[in-house]
């Protein structure tokens, strides 16, 4: 799918007026939070890889140029212009995996400001929804205590992109792995799944379908034990699981996908036990998210693996975050939008990271710590290779780790560090000022 | 993108075990929802286009075969079917832009069994975020009493699939236009679009901006007057239209996009009719969701056009429905799934409407009211043309008006009555014998 017009009609016509009043100065945006979501202490950043690609790729078609020309709104010289346009700005970014708070840029883009504008839809579409879901799987990631996470939401995922970046993000913050088996083929993410109830319901009975099941995938097969009543299910489980082991096959697993799931696996646990079965493992599916992973853990459950979907595919309980696309400096001037009570800091930006804490200063600012804004594209070239998925995994990993555990907190409201410098702070308050003098104007 | 692979891995186990076990009896998954969200009393059906081109579609590539292989976990001769398979099943389904109930289903495929269940996780995930803006947007159609409304969701929408489904989902269910221009291009909605805060922050002075804007859009212009102070910025901005009335221009309209729209709406509305401009139309954006239409509207606001953006496009107080494909009748005979206490009604079904209510009956069972669900393909041919999307939106807005108007209602839970035919009943209770005599087996 061409991308140029997934954007709002407003980017094109700022470009268009940009152009016609021969504005054609440097401008950086930086995409930052300036407040968290009440549920969350951190975002993760993901979505990097889709704007670099959209960046790459990006041009005007002629079928694009021809649909913006029927719209009537536009003259023929901005339509010529079109036709020849790319990416010619630079692009710094944190790495996609890395944990960020407000007032933090994760991203910037610098270029002419009818190109850097022109960006922002697009740009914000696509770090949201992966950020989104990162964030929310870091939360369950956080409690899962070593046990295996799987990303079980393309069902109920927002339509097919979603679909796919849940599976990435999640992938990136601590799940394993996935049942999307196209985000198997596109990302290389390891794919499971294991059968539905129609599938059992399908059978005469429960037994007859664990072993048809049985007999396709013996050596790969979990089977669902509470189509009808559990205990029962997994009664049958064993029995069939006996007859497997004459064949030279382990049962891998049952899955339960509803009803008390701490007295239910405890004893399906027992039961699989004292029937010699320990290598098999107990998944638990069904309104997984953080809460109920931590709740079951914590009690004990002897759960293996979480196949976690709709909860946090749709990141439920904070759908949307306040990503914004702001610009901080024109030409050499540093600027900021101070209505509505939003605070925001001007200039261009780099993000120091120290052990628990983060500092915000100006970007030719020196400091220690490490920074986290990294050239992607300088004048329109690409200068950084992006990391596989397995190394923003690795990278997600390590970063995480360093968090400070009371901010990883999933109940309470907990706030990280983040100084912002004394040139950063003077900076503000003189951009402050000369903004309260231009309303006068 | 090749959509075969966009699926869970165990359908495609299902499948490949069906297949070795010698199932292929005809099999009907009905799509349903067994319970409203508690704030919605009804729900809009949208996403059936989407269905439709995948099912007609459906091929695995070369590629996706070959990837599967590299899975090691399906034998060759089911590689082998994989090449050569498409749909060849039936489809029902109700229209797009229909109001529906729980316990209705909206949608049947009618296949052999492993066929069937191929397609649950693509059907579920393309109706179900197109369902989920329809619903939400039809609330704010709801309370929006004539006035414009418009989708502003792109950036925040859960990526790519989802911005173009939101543009498409709104416009079926009231929406006059989005700002997205590709879902203006690929869907023929009209699109709008007006400057940022960036855009007036860029320049000089805010009155410096507006000119600029009316240079390069004289006709189409509208001016966003809450950078600084919004009251100054409603002055400078009836000041550059007294200067753009000269060269024949009415200013279009102001957007306000911060602070108490309901008293700068008026202060607002008051500035231009004093000054003549009559016809400049007033813009209200940031937050918009039936609340704020409804609060705004029924205190007599003067908005004319609502920009409705992230809270609609994420159905961000419910996002996600439980939306679900459930095996119903498998060779002959009706079935149901009973655990977790989840109601549902077995066998293939029919619903009819009547004035004020709906009726659920058995599919062959005579009825007088409407049927809803309607045959589009019959053995993988398609047999009905599908509406367009101007067609649809005068459908839904047809549909929704014979609504009962307490069903609209944006604040309290109201039930819309759906009777159960007595035959439904009958099959429901026998079938429910039959399964628990089933257990025991």
């Amino acid at each position: 799918m061409a991308l140029a017009l997934f954007t709002d009609l407003y980017e094109l016509t700022m470009m268009c007026a940009y152009l016609d009043n021969g504005r054609k100065e440097r401008a950086s945006f930086e995409l930052f939070t300036r407040v968290l979501p009440e549920k969350r202490n951190y975002l993760i950043y993901a979505g990097l890889e889709d704007v670099v690609k959209y960046l790459e790729e990006f041009r005007f078609t002629k079928d694009d140029v021809d649909y913006l020309h029927s719209l009537k709104l536009f003259p023929d010289w901005f339509l010529d212009f079109l036709k020849e346009f790319k990416f010619t700005g630079n692009l710094y970014s944190m790495k996609e995996g890395t944990p960020f708070f407000p007032h933090e840029p994760v991203l910037r883009l610098e270029a002419p400001i009818y190109e850097a504008q022109l960006f922002e839809t697009a740009i914000l579409n696509m770090t949201h929804i992966s950020t989104l879901v990162a964030s929310k799987a870091a939360r369950v990631y956080s409690v899962s205590r070593g046990k295996i996470l799987s990303d079980f939401s393309l069902r109920r995922t927002h339509g097919k992109d979603a679909g796919m970046k849940a599976a990435r993000s999640t992938y990136i913050a601590g799940f394993s792995s996935t049942s999307n088996v196209l985000a198997g083929k596109v990302y290389g993410i390891p794919v499971v799944g294991t059968v539905a109830h129609s599938f059992i319901m399908s059978f005469e009975t429960e037994e007859k379908a664990f072993r048809a099941y049985l007999k396709t995938f013996p050596d790969r097969a979990v089977l669902l034990v509470d189509t009808y009543d559990t205990v029962k299910g997994v009664e049958k489980a064993i029995e069939v699981a006996k007859d497997l082991l004459k064949g030279g096959y382990t049962l891998k697993g049952v899955r339960l996908d509803s009803g008390d799931i701490l007295t239910l696996s405890r004893l399906t646990r027992e039961m699989l036990d004292k029937n010699g079965f320990r290598e098999t493992k107990i998944i638990v599916s069904g309104g997984v998210d953080e809460y109920k992973v931590d709740e079951l853990l914590s009690k004990g459950a002897p759960v293996d693996i979480f196949g976690v979907g709709t909860k946090v595919g749709t990141s439920s309980d904070s759908p949307f975050v306040d990503f914004v696309y702001k610009l901080v400096e024109l030409g050499e001037k540093p600027v900021m939008k101070t209505s509505s009570g939003k605070k925001m800091y001007p200039g261009r930006k780099q993000v120091y990271r120290f052990d628990g804490f983060d500092k915000v200063t100006l970007f030719e600012e020196k400091s220690s710590g490490l920074p986290l804004l990294e050239p992607i594209f300088i004048s329109g070239e690409r200068v950084k290779k992006l990391p596989s998925l397995s190394e923003i995994k690795e990278y997600f990993l390590e970063e995480f780790t360093k968090l400070p555990e009371e901010i990883k907190n999933i109940y309470e409201k907990r706030i990280y560090r983040v100084e912002i410098s004394d040139r950063l702070k003077a900076l503000y308050e003189k951009t402050k000022e000369e903004i309260e003098e231009k309303e006068w104007m």
